[in-house]
């Protein structure tokens, strides 16, 4: 059956921005602090590698019970037994990985306008990852939208809506009149000094808002 | 059922080396040509090209029934219906690759020992593909092997074994009496202003050998 996923802080993996030595001790330390939600992005590795990366984070993700999603590579989260892809509009389309994954898996998407939102909700998509809502600096190829915006999407489509893109802790609260699910964050995480309190930080922030 | 595979002039595709407009151009004037099997490796594109490039190219190939091997990712060769993978000792493994292909499709292996050779055939490969037996152009993290090499890692295996790495016309002779059941090319065949006439010198040179 697929998870039912809780997506208040849905934590993106880098290992560029990570303060700890591995990357599972990133995750660990994040859903410690509260992360609700693990998605495996790596995009500078070889296939083998983010196999071997996506096995490793596996465990931890599994011994807290907590959903892991893998970016892009659907061939990876079938290989490691994820619970489901995040995928961008320049991956494979939303219907394809639907039908190699199941009816079980989630498929995530990402969906910057309304029209994109409602073409991968009809495509079959579980949640849409909407952004980039407070200027990213972790991703050069992203489109800023307004406040507006993601919530003209979120009220479009009724699936799970993520707001993605330059979260911190300081933000996070204007998202909640927006209505979305949650918000997705990397380096308001990973890249802090104090991961497990900069999480929990993040979802006291967005609760209480 | 896994198809009957003729490796004899194996055509690896690259786009950055064509001299044709499209890779499905390049693809028919090699089959017309004799070229026997074809992969699809290109590196520097996002999953969606690979995607379109994949469909696009299939379509080629099932009009000549000549089969098509997808570089590294599984989830593509799943997607278009793809007759089976090759995976270099970078991508993900071949006994994850079987497991998820299932035993009817064809997975192939870089192995450029005789211990690598035997493990990926122990681990299920169906080919493998050995070299770099002429000093290749077109990759460069690859290992040099002499004919001696390629012939141990040939009588090492009871799979076919495909000879890789800077063959050409005039060299393409010397696999020969290495026993190898094919010759891999890229740059000879679609490097070539006359591919179609590439792909046919290239056969019987190494048939009359």
């Amino acid at each position: 059956m697929k998870p039912d996923i809780d997506y208040t802080l849905y934590l993106c993996t880098d290992r560029q921005l990570m303060t700890t030595e591995t990357i599972e001790e990133s995750v660990e330390l994040a859903i410690q602090g509260g992360v609700t939600v693990v998605q495996l992005r790596e995009k500078e590795c070889t296939s083998r590698e983010f196999y071997e990366m996506a096995k490793a984070v596996k465990t931890i993700t599994d011994a807290y019970e907590v959903p892991l999603i893998i970016n892009d590579r659907i061939d990876i989260a079938l290989a490691v037994g994820a619970d489901g892809v995040h995928l961008g509009q320049k991956d494979i389309p939303v219907g394809v990985a639907r039908d190699l994954l199941g009816a079980d898996k989630i498929v995530g998407a990402t969906a910057n306008t309304v029209e994109l939102a409602k073409e991968a909700w009809h495509a079959g998509a579980d949640y849409l990852g909407a952004g980039d809502v407070f200027g990213t600096t972790t991703k050069s190829d992203t489109k800023h939208i307004t406040l507006d915006d993601l919530k003209a999407i979120r009220d479009a489509v009724e699936i799970p809506v993520v707001a993605i893109g330059g979260v911190n802790e300081e933000n996070i609260a204007l998202l909640k009149p927006t209505g979305v699910d949650g918000a997705a964050v990397i380096s308001a995480v990973v890249g802090q000094k104090d991961i497990t309190a900069a999480a929990e930080k993040l979802i006291s922030n967005f609760q209480e808002a």
